[in-house]
């Protein structure tokens, strides 16, 4: 791929709306623009990196037996009266009249209609357990939208519904996403600390969150140094029965807790019989006795993983990300090829990394040396391999790996051979 | 994959709601679902064909050089202004205030958006040409949705735009895009034939929709039987000046011109510097003067794609899938197996299959033989692999192609090599 084929428009400055290093290196990098307080384009960079992340949750998913749909946005007020939500909810639910004067709700989640969608269908406890998500857009009108695509109006999440006859299945299949979630967060390059919840509008009986530690996190965690206990502060709180502050003791160890800022990047909730009990969800046993189905829901900020990604994995140049999400896993720059003979060669050596595998991107720019090197160091793609004069003379390129301090020359016989190895 | 492991609810019955061939089948079939007037859930088959339709999109986008973005839905009316729709579209545009009292469009298109994300960024002729595409939900309040998701509230468009410095640039990537959208189409299993069409709301100077004839067709075409000229019906009574009727004669060569019912699935339009000049999209060129933007817009209904698909592929018992788009290409259907030692052989032939990449579902309910052979035909799987008692007794499985009227007998030792070849 050629810098001049895709759009890719870096900022020297920070602009003035950017509050926190994720925010700024998102629009510096030309990974996302405002379009209004709130919502945000992704460019084609930001776009890639965000299939990564939609690639890793999807093989997740399907992995632990969780199927795709897709469900509207657009949802009747009706459901929402049916399961109480439609007063619960506040102002940060969107809500208007059709054209037929209808009351329409956009979607700020979708208990309400996936277990109308088993309503009817799902007959039996042999139709039982079913297990779907969809990864789709999300209405929030936040009253103060911030940190750019961290608390925005409009975002991308994964949320996942578990349908079972019983409770033991129910923890069974929690456990279970419980394991994916952790798996699709090391695959992302993110260290999360999954903490007790509090389960709020969405109801239920147990919930957790997890938890990226960044110091620009809106959120506040209580973790005990002795017993691993972690706990969001309100959960704690509750828990206690006191205000939390540094030091309160551990409710299991009694050791001393730490506060700690953090990321909330996905939340998953035992829901039980609220939705289901409420909106006629309801199977027969063995004994053909009527029961509501037993739920959970699992969610994922999608478009929040990159922010919480580049918060945890960056320095004073830019970001740095992890291959597994890097919009493309190497930069190939050439400077100043005065021999006629070598022309080609960067786009030979493009030609190459791509026909293996390796997704690349060719500054084909006519920008400065300076320009590039720091677009390049910007972007923060994990391998950088520099053309030259000088790295011709020696048949070779020099590569460099973001975050790494010292450049090798790998001969062109070995490059591709090296390259793969990291990408 | 089992049958069990998913979620299929398959209908004997057609539903009242549905009017037509595709709508029928793709809710008996256990596709889609409604949930209110013009909005759908697509269920696990219906995704699956939806994700097929999407990667191809996908493919020949990224072939021709168009990069993938993600636009917000939500837009401020402010940009509506400035270009003028905000009086001249309908009440079809979904209008509200947002909690600050900022009047919000839930967006039907994206030309203001994308226009107004290069303002300022693209400066000179040197950043031109740039193509951009997303796929995304768009919202648009139809006074009478129907037809399933063929005419919808909440749809799925592919939508691409370019950028060039003149008008001849303009021609070749129009050109370039009718060809994706050729090869797009045909991918599909679609047979489309591309007409003159108005280029209404939009604006611009030229443009084409690609049709697919269909008995249910909202729309009417007119082809001239003589030298191919096709337009749509109104372009064709706007460029004639007369009510076009059957037999009116082709402005091209004078011939009889037949009239055709057809589902519009693509509409490109040049759009020239309707939105440019409007919003201040404007670049250098060579000799330094500022000029705006030359524009292309390239749409294909996504969600449009399945239902046109199935209404040229259908037959009584269900639907006829392509395989590229099938949500499986094949299915394997074990009937009454009583030796205990070939158990295990549908998962090992579903295991064997799916190892060399051919996607299969295993048909592991506890129902009868016939309601699984209807199943089969219903959803449409290319290829029905049945394994029994019989076929066992001949190391066989009995292999059937749907649409072809004899089943074949297949040893078991060739069984994955004559399925990959149709697969």
């Amino acid at each position: 791929m050629r810098w001049s084929e895709t759009y890719i428009p870096t900022l020297k400055e920070t602009p003035a709306e950017a509050e926190i290093a994720s925010h700024r290196l998102m629009l510096r990098a030309g990974l996302i623009r405002k379009l209004a307080a709130g919502t945000y384009s992704y460019l084609p960079l930001g776009m890639r990196s965000l299939a990564k992340v939609t690639a890793i949750i999807r093989e997740e998913m399907e992995a632990a037996s969780v199927r795709e749909v897709l469900l509207p946005a657009l949802q009747p007020a009706e459901l929402w009266k049916r399961s109480g939500r439609w007063e619960t909810m506040g102002p940060e639910m969107i809500r208007f009249k059709n054209r037929h004067g209808r009351d329409t709700v956009l979607g700020p989640t979708h208990e309400e209609v996936i277990t109308d969608l088993l309503v009817g269908e799902v007959r039996s406890y042999r139709d039982l357990p079913k297990n779907l998500y969809q990864i789709q857009t999300k209405f929030r009108d936040e009253p103060r939208p911030r940190f750019g695509v961290i608390r925005s109006c409009e975002f991308l999440m994964k949320d996942a519904y578990s349908f079972d006859r019983d409770a033991e299945a129910l923890e069974k299949r929690y456990r279970r996403m419980f394991e994916a979630y952790e798996t699709i967060f090391k695959r992302c390059g993110l260290n999360t600390i999954p903490v007790e919840a509090d389960t709020g509008v969405m109801g239920g009986d147990d919930s957790h969150e997890f938890m990226v530690p960044a110091g620009s996190g809106e959120d506040t965690i209580v973790q005990c140094a002795g017993c691993g206990y972690a706990a969001s502060k309100d959960r704690a709180a509750k828990k206690l029965g006191v205000e939390i502050q540094e030091g309160v003791a551990c409710p299991k160890c009694k050791k001393g807790m730490k506060l700690l800022p953090a990321i909330e990047v996905g939340h998953i909730f035992k829901l039980g019989t609220k939705y289901s009990a409420a909106l006629g969800a309801a199977f027969l046993d063995e004994a053909g006795q009527s029961k509501p189905i037993i739920m959970g829901c699992y969610g994922i900020g999608v478009t929040r993983l990159l922010p919480a990604i580049i918060e945890t994995h960056h320095d004073e140049a830019g970001i740095l990300w992890p291959v597994s999400v890097a919009p493309y896993p190497a930069v190939i720059v050439p400077l100043k090829i005065s021999d006629p003979a070598q022309a080609g060669l960067p786009e030979q050596v493009e030609r190459e990394l791509t026909e293996a595998g390796v997704e690349c991107l060719l500054d084909d720019r006519e920008v400065s040396a300076g320009v590039k090197m720091k677009d390049a160091d910007l972007i923060g793609f994990p391998i950088r391999i520099l053309l030259s004069d000088k790295t011709l003379q020696k048949n070779s390129a020099e590569v460099k790996f973001r975050g790494e301090a010292e450049a090798t020359l790998v001969p062109l016989t070995e490059l591709l051979q090296q390259v793969k190895k990291r990408a």
